[in-house]
């Protein structure tokens, strides 16, 4: 099954499914309806099984599926069932904050080096990562066979290191920067915008109260 | 128009194009069509039209988008015409990483307040803004009209927060705890999962390097 066949939302749902699915084998939970792997995400289960049903055959009618082979199938899929190595550029307070963030190495993501141009803190140690001279970056890609990379630098600084990476050989950019990117075919990019995130909320929020005050009922939209 | 009545991946979206116009302007664009609003996004001009047509009707056929204008009638349907006071639950890495991040300011999100049960982070300034103990919660929440709240706690500690912040008149939280949240009905919740981030990216890397061992030529998938 290609990359390419699938929508996006599908794999991203398969992220928030495996998600879900470690939960409950956390809470020692050994089988799951299509509706429980659906968790809080507010789908229906034919959703759920037609999602599924883009990766292959997993679980039975009437039977639902088994949580833990489940959870190695999702891995294998996304490519975490190995770990990759992972690059951090720019080491200011949000790239300190993700070198310390433990998710990443719950998930097979490995940060093996982190990149900055600042003579204040090239040579720290953060999350016990070293933090190190962007001159270095090729080396490091090469070294470590590293092919997805952290951006969290400046605006200003997004575009220059994004080509470095490009050119080190770096096919996946989780890009932080408030900036799109410009990448060759072959790299993938996915911003992250946090405060994009909190205008969801406030345009559910916000809707939610203009119906209370014309005296309307209830709010349906869950996050 | 009504929260409940506009899909959410519309509404995502609609941020989406407010990013790209606000981009535009800085580089002193006043006007774009349907397809340069999609920017980098992927979706087809049709898409952004149909998307658009769910708010209202903006633009003219042949002549496009005026960018500042449209910048503004954004802004009031997703609310962020006016500034949201906001707290942030937990102040460790990447909680201070999120109370010095300049893009809620800039989106108009004020985190007027921090909250922490260590007394080694109370009474602490993080980006200009106080660190006070979580018992002063309902006080600062009644106190500036605030309704969204940015959760970055433990897990073992996100459900019992959230719990204090509906209590205490909370209609919307951003989540980075990996933990599914219970919340009332009225209390909408956006997850963020970084790490499930990388891995939309090891899958799109992942598939496009079994393609290239097998033989196939490119890659469609863009995040």
């Amino acid at each position: 099954m290609k990359g390419q066949a699938i929508p996006a939302p599908v794999v991203r749902r398969l992220s928030l499914y495996l998600r879900q699915l470690e939960y409950l084998a956390t809470d020692g939970v050994e089988k799951v309806s299509s509706l429980g792997l659906a968790g809080s995400l507010n789908i229906t289960a034919a959703q759920v099984r037609k999602d599924l049903a883009c990766f292959g055959q997993f679980g039975r009618p009437g039977v639902g599926y088994l949580v833990k082979p489940l959870i190695g199938e999702f891995r294998r899929i996304l490519g975490t069932d190995k770990t990759w190595n992972v690059i951090a550029v720019g080491a200011g307070d949000l790239g300190r904050a993700l070198l310390r963030y433990k998710g990443f190495r719950r998930k097979g993501f490995r940060i093996v080096a982190a990149f900055d141009v600042s003579q204040t803190k090239v040579g720290r140690v953060v999350g016990g990562t070293v933090v190190r001279h962007i001159r270095e970056l090729p080396e490091v890609i090469a070294e470590h066979g590293v092919r997805l990379a952290v951006v969290a630098v400046p605006v200003q600084a997004a575009q220059e290191m994004t080509n470095l990476l490009c050119a080190a050989g770096i096919k996946g950019i989780l890009n932080f920067a408030p900036a799109t990117l410009q990448t060759p075919p072959d790299v993938a990019v996915r911003p992250v915008d946090l405060a994009a995130e909190l205008e969801q909320l406030s345009f559910i929020v916000g809707s939610a109260a203009s119906e209370r005050s014309a005296g309307m009922q209830g709010m349906g939209s869950r996050g």
